[in-house]
C-alpha cells in the first residue's frame, strides 16, 4: 500500500525550482570536503513525529490527516500500515536511517507480555523493510515518560516496581537493537528529574539512575550487542528539573558514576536553547569531553519557553553547529535525527515531505557553509592567531609544557606584566564576514 | 575615626519594635536545634559591596554617600579609612567574618610591585583590626575581571602574559590568606568564559583553567597554607557564557581535571536563578557531590535577566536553602557572605546597616523555619514514605543491594508490573502546609 | 449520586489541625476590614480544571482518577454526572461561584445544532443545581481554541467561515449567560494571535477581532443581557504571539477600537509572569485604566516558560495581588476563579479538594496580610511621604494644577535645581518589614 | 585635527574584497525598488556610543582607546575635539545623519546655567559642522537617567523638583533641535518606571508623564518648531519595569492621554527582544497604530537578559524588520540610528569604523532581501491567498462591510459551519524558501 503515489521521489533541483517537492540545496552526490553530502549527513527519520504525532497541543486536539490511520482495523493492523507509510516517506526523501521509541511502533496491549509480542511482530516487519530498502536503524529507545506509571520517573521513580518495569522495557529495547542492528541506543530521561524538590531525594535518585545505566551496560554485554549508549540532555519539560539538564550536567553525572566509557551524548538544538545555550555550545562541550555521539535536528523559538521541536530552518545556527561537527571529524556512528514535528497547521500528509525537505536543505546549506569556513580557514586562522602566545613565547610555552609555577609566572609578571598590549578581537567584523559564508 | 556614632550597636528587639536599627528576628544567642543562631549563621561582610560599591549602573553614575571617601587624601589614606569604616560596620552588626577582593582593599598603583606593597600595608591594618575585634577572614579572592587586561579572561585568556599576571595575583592572594588566617579561597571566574565561540578554543581554555587551579593548589601546599578552594558558579554576565555555569557544570570540570580533592563550591542565590535553577537546587546538587563549601547570600528578581545582587528578603526561597544547609550538617568552614549591594536609591551610609539587618533577619527567619521543618520531620517523613519501596520490598532491596539485573527485574515486571498502584504526591497540600513553617 | 461521601464539608480548623481536609486560614465568617472573608473572596470553581482536565501533558497521557467518568453510558449521561460531581465539590468547599467553557459542560456532538441542543439540556441541569445550592455563575466563555477549525484563530482566523462559527458559539454563550444569570462573559483568545508573522496580516486580524467584539456587544444588547465583557490577556502559548499579550496591550486595543465602555480585564497570575510582569503589576495596570474586572487565581513557576496553572500557594505574591484588589475597592462583580489544575501526580479525586483548600487558604492568608498593610498604612504612608512634594511645594502644585509650563519649570530649575536633595528609599528595610505582614 | 588619516573613506568593494575597511554590501548608489540605497537607508551615527562610550561594564573598567580624549585640556576643549572626531567618522562612513543626548556633547558643568552655556557653545560647533558636511540631525534627546537626581525617574520622579529639572533639560533640547534643524525629538524613559511597586503610585506617575509630554508639545509649538516626538519603548533595565514597556504599551499610554497626534515610536531591536518580541513584531505593531517613526539599529543576544546593544549582523532578523519598513513605505522623516556599541574587546578606534561597516552592510543585505520579497510578492501572495475568504465569499464580505451580525453568522454556521475545510499553512516550506531571499 502506498500513500504518496502522486509525489515523485524528491530530487535536487536547485533554488530556481518552483517545485515544492524538490531539494533546493541537498544534493546527495555533491562532494563537499572530499565526501558526498550523503556521506556527511546521516539523516534519520523519527517514527514518532513522522507517524504517530497527531497535532494535539495542550490547548487543542489532533489535526493531522494521516491516511494510514484512517482505514481502520485492529491496532496491530494499523501498526503495520504505519511501518509501510514510514518507509515510503523515508524512501521518497532518500533518508537512510531511522529511529523509534518502542511505543511508537507497536501497541502496548494489556500487559507487558502482550507488548513484547507486539514488538516482536512489528520488528519483524521493520527488519524486512530494512532489508528491502537498505535503510538502517540509527537508534531506538524506550518511551518511559508517557505512561502514567512513569509520572515520577523510571530509574528515578520513588517506586522500585516502576524501576523494574523500566528495566524490562530497556532490556527488550536492547534485544530489538540487536535484532535490527542498531548502532546506538538512546536515553531521554523525560521524567528523570523532579516535579518538586520538597518530596525528592535527589542524591538517591541519581544513584538509582546510575545503577540503571550500569545494568543496561551489563545486559548489553551479556547479549553480545553493545551499542553506543546516548544520553539526551534536556533541562526541563515535562519535569520542573531534569537530571540530564545539559551536556555539562550529563558529563558531571557520567564521570561521577564511572559511565564515560559507554555513554556519549545525543544533543538537540531546542533542548540546548531551553537550557540557555546555543546548539554549537552544547556540541563544543560534548567535543571537549570526547562525548559527541549524535544529534537531534530541530529548532525552537528563542522567545518561547517550551520545546517547539520545529524543523530546522535557521541557517546561521545550523551552520555553526555543522562547523562543530566538522571539527569533530563528523559524528562517527551517530547521525542527524529529525526530532522535529510539523506545525499543527501543517496537517496534510504531504507536509511531512515538505518539512523534511526544509530540514534537509537547511543541513545541506549548513554543510556547504561550514565546509567553506573550514576550507578558507576563516575561523581557524583567527583562533590560531589569537592563542599564538602559548606557542610563540617562553612564558606561554612554560604553561603548556608544565614547567610554569606561580613563582615563575609571578616573576614574569613583575618584570613584564605591566605592559601587556592586547589586540582587538574585531568581533563585529568577524560576524559580518561570517554572513558571507551562509548559504 | 568612627562614622556611625549616632547609631547604637544593632540588637535583637523583635517584630514589635519601631526601631529601624534593630534585628526583628536575628537573635545571636537564641538556640535553634541545639546551637545558637550565631553558631549556625557565620555571616560575613563583603568589602566590595559594603565599601567600594558606588551605586553606578550601566545607565547611571555613582549615588552612594560614603563619608570615609569624602575626606580626601591619597589613595592609601582613603584605603586605610575604608578599613576602619568596614570593621565599624561589621562590629555594629555583630558580624564575625569578612571577605574581600585584592583590589577592594588596596590601590593597584602603577605596577604590580606597587600593588603588592599596598596590599602588604593594608593587610597589616586588616590583621590589626582582626586581632582587635575577633573578626575573621572567611575568604579572600583576586579581582581578575575589572582590569582591561582581563577582557578575555585570565587563565582562559588567549594571552599567556595575562595568565601569568593572574598567577601573580593569586599567588599574592594565597600569601595574604595565610597572613590573615583565611579558611577558604574563592575563584569567581567572571571573565573565564567566552564572548563569542567564533574566536574561542573552548577545550584549550578549559585545559588552561585546570592548569591554573593545579598551580594554585601546588603553591598553597608549598607555603603550608592550604585553604579550601571554592569555585563560584555563574552562567553569564559579564561574559556571554562562563565556564563555571552552575554547580553541575563546575563539578563536570573538577572531575575531568582531577581537582575534586581541593575544590568545593561557593554558591550564590542570584547566580542560581540566572542559570535557571532555584538556590536550593544548586545547594542540593553540591551536596550530592559532597562539594557544598560556602554561600553568597543575596537574591535577584525572577523577572530580570541580570545579576541584581539584592539583599535577601524572600523568606520562602531562603528557608528552602537553609533547609539544604541543615541537611548538609551546616557549611563546615564556609559561611554566609552577603554578596549583596544596597539599591542605587538606598544611597545613605545608614542603608548599609539597614540592608544587612534585612539580610540577617531573613536568614534568621529561614533558620527558624528550616529548623522547625527538620524537627517536625515535615519533609523527611514525606521523603521516607515515598521511597519506602526500596527498603520494604524485595525488588527494591535487590536494586539497592546490587543483586538486581535487567533479567531479574524484567521477570518481576512480567509477573507484577501490570498492576503497579501509585500514590498521589498531594503536592498542593504539601506546599500549603509549608507556608505555616515560614517565619 | 455523591462521590465524596467519605469527606465532610470543609471547615476552618486553624493551623494546628492535622486534618488535611480542613481550612487552615480560610474562615468564611471571619471579619476583615469590616467584611467577612466570604464577602471579600468571591471564589469560583472552574469546570474545566475540576471536571474535565485529565492529567495529560505534552509528554504523557491521562492520569486522573475520576469516578464520575468511569460508570460509562452516553456522553450526555456522563455530562450530567459531571454536573453533579462539580456542584458536590463546590458545596464541600463552600465555593459560591463557578465558571465554564461551553465544551466543558456538554458534548459537541456531530454538528453545531446538536451542540446547541446538548448545551440547552445541560444548562437546564446547571440552572436546577444553581437554584438548589445558591451557587452562581461568575462567568462563562466559549472554548474556541481546541477544535482544529480554530487552528488559526477565531475572529482573527484567515477564514471568514471560522469567524462565523465562532460568532455562533459566542451568540449561544451569551444566551446561556442570560439563562444562568452570568454577570461577566470572558474572552480568552488562545488562538487569537499568530503562529508566524510571515503569513499574517496583523492589522487586518485585529480589525476583525474588534468587529467580533462589537458584534458581541450588539448581540448582548439585543437580548437585553449585557454582562461585563472580560478580556483575559496571555502573551503566548499556544500561539507564538497572542494579541492580548498583557493588560497594557489589551488596553491599547480596546482604546483603539472604542471598546472600553464594555470591556474590562480578567487577569491571571501565570499569564502575568509569562509576559514578564508580576501579578500585582498587571492588576495595577488594569486599575490605572479603570479596567480591573476579575481574576484567574493560580500561579506558575518563575523558572519555567510555560503555563503551569498551579494552585496558588506563594503567599508573598498573592498578598501583593490582594493588596491591589483592596486598593481597587474589591473586584465589583468579578471574582476569584481558580484557573488552576492539580498536578499530574495529584491524580486522586480527593486532590481536587486538597488543592482548592490550598488555594483558598492562600487567598485567605493574602487577604489578612493585605488588610493589615492597609490598616497599618504601612505602604500608603510610604507612598504619601514620597510624593509629598507634589502637594507641599509650589512647584509641585503648579504641576498638579496645570499652571506649570516648561518656561516656569526651567526658571525654577535654574534657580533651585542644582541643589535637590533626595531621600533614600530604604527599600531593603521596606521589604524586610513586609515579611512581617505575610501570614 | 583628523584621527583616521590612515584610513580612506569607506567604499563599496563587494564580497570578494580582502579590505576590512570597505563595504561588502552597502553601495549607496545602487538602486533598489526604484530608489538608491542611500535614499532608503537614512543611517545615523549615535554620539554616545561612537564618542563617549568607554567600554566599561558592570564588572569592568574602561577599555576604549580614543585619541581625541588623550590630548588633555579642559572638558570643553575635549568636547570640541570629540565633535571633530565624530564628524570625521560620519564622513568616512558616508553617514548623513546623527543623533545625540545633551550630556554626550557638552560638559554639564557645575550648574544648569553652565550646562546651557556649554550646550550653546558646542551646538555652534555642531551647526558649523552640519553646514560644512551636509550631515543632518536626525534627532536629539536629553539624558535624564545618568545623573543621580534622576534615580527615581524624571517626569515620574516622586519629587516635583526633579520633574522641573527634566523640563528644563527638554526645553533646552527643543531649542537646540530648532537651532540644528532636528526633525524628530526622542524620549527614552530609562528611569521612567519603578524599582519596586511597594513604594510607587503608578497611576500618578503616568499622569505626570503625560503632563510632561503635553508641556513638551506646548513648548515646541510656542517656539514654532514641532518635531515628531518619538517614544522609545524598553521593558526594563535599568528600572525593574519601565512604563514604555513595548510598542503596544506605549500606544495604550498615548491613547489614554490623547497624545497620538504628536507622538510616534522609535523602536529598537534589542529592546523588542527584552520585551519578548521579535523586532518585526514591534515594527508591525507600530504600523498597525500608524505610529512607526524611526528605529534604533542594533541587536542583542537571545540568550542573554540584558541590553547588549550589539551592532546588527543577524541578517534574517534585520531582513524581516526591513520588510516591515518597506511595507510601511519607509520611515518618513525617521531613520536608522546605530544605537550600538562596539564590544569591550573591540577597543581600537578603528573598530568604530569596522562595526559601523558591519551594521550598514547588514542593513544593505536586509534591504536587498526584503526588496526581493516584495518584488516577487513572495509573502504578499501568501497573505492574499490566505485571507481570500474575506473577499471571495459572501459571509466574508458581510463581515468586512459591516452587515454581518451574530444572528446572520450563526445562521451561516448552522448551515455550513460543520464542513469547513482548512488549508495547510505549509510554514516549514515558507521558512525554507525565505532563506533563499537572505543576502
Amino acid at each position: 500500500m502506498a500513500y504518496f503515489n502522486n509525489i515523485a521521489p524528491i530530487k535536487y533541483e536547485g533554488t530556481k525550482t518552483k517545485n515544492m517537492f524538490a531539494f533546493r540545496h541537498y544534493n546527495p552526490e555533491e562532494v563537499v570536503l572530499g565526501k558526498t553530502m550523503e556521506e556527511h549527513l546521516h539523516f534519520a527519520l523519527a517514527f514518532w513525529h513522522t507517524i504517530t504525532m497527531d497535532g494535539a497541543d495542550p490547548f487543542g486536539s489532533a489535526t493531522m490527516e494521516r491516511p494510514w490511520d484512517l482505514e481502520g482495523g485492529t491496532e496491530l493492523e494499523i501498526a503495520h500500515r504505519r511501518v509501510d507509510a514510514f518507509f515510503e516517506i523515508a524512501e521518497k526523501l532518500g533518508v537512510k536511517y531511522y529511529c523509534f521509541h518502542d511505543v511508537d511502533i507497536a501497541p502496548q496491549g494489556k500487559s507487558l507480555k502482550e507488548f513484547y509480542a507486539n514488538l516482536d511482530e512489528i520488528t519483524d516487519h521493520l527488519l524486512e523493510k530494512q532489508k528491502e530498502t537498505g535503510i538502517k536503524l540509527l537508534w531506538n529507545t524506550a518511551n518511559m515518560f508517557s505512561n502514567p506509571r512513569y509520572m515520577n520517573g523510571v530509574s528515578t521513580s520513588n517506586r522500585a516496581e516502576v524501576f523494574a518495569y523500566g528495566a524490562a522495557q530497556v532490556k527488550k529495547g536492547l534485544e530489538l537493537s540487536k535484532k535490527l542492528g542498531g548502532e546506538n541506543y538512546v536515553f531521554w530521561g523525560g521524567r528523570e528529574g523532579y516535579e518538586s524538590l520538597l518530596n525528592t531525594d535527589m542524591a538517591l535518585e541519581m544513584d538509582h539512575m546510575a545503577k540503571f545505566f550500569h545494568m543496561a551496560v551489563d545486559y548489553a554485554k551479556s547479549i553480545d550487542h553493545l551499542p553506543i549508549f546516548l544520553i539526551e540532555p534536556k533541562p526541563k519539560e515535562p519535569m520542573t528539573h531534569q537530571y540530564d539538564y545539559d551536556a555539562a550536567t550529563a558529563m558531571a553525572f557520567l564521570q561521577k558514576y564511572d559511565l564515560t566509557d559507554y555513554f556519549k551524548l545525543n544533543l538537540e538544538t531546542n533542548h540546548a536553547w531551553l537550557a540557555g545555550h546555543t546548539f554549537e555550545h552544547e556540541l563544543n562541550t560534548a567535543r571537549s569531553f570526547n562525548a559527541l555521539g549524535s544529534i537531534d535536528a530541530n529548532q525552537g523559538n528563542y522567545l518561547l519557553g517550551w520545546d517547539t521541536d520545529e524543523f530546522p530552518t535557521l541557517v546561521i545556527d545550523i551552520t555553526l553547529a555543522m562547523h562543530q561537527i566538522l571539527l569533530n571529524g563528523g559524528l562517527g556512528k551517530g547521525g542527524i535525527n529529525f526530532d522535529a514535528k510539523v506545525r499543527r497547521t501543517s496537517f496534510k500528509a504531504e507536509d511531512l515531505l515538505l518539512a523534511h525537505i526544509a530540514g534537509m536543505d537547511t543541513y545541506a546549506r549548513a554543510l556547504k557553509g561550514a565546509a567553506a569556513i573550514v576550507e578558507d580557514k576563516f575561523l581557524s586562522d583567527i583562533v590560531a592567531e589569537r592563542y599564538a602566545s602559548y606557542k610563540n613565547t617562553e612564558v606561554g610555552q612554560s604553561i603548556e609544557n608544565g614547567t610554569a609555577t606561580f613563582e615563575t609566572l609571578a616573576a614574569f609578571a613583575l618584570e613584564h606584566g605591566d605592559d601587556i598590549e592586547l589586540d582587538s578581537n574585531h568581533l563585529e567584523h568577524v560576524k559580518s564576514v561570517l554572513n558571507d559564508y551562509l548559504v
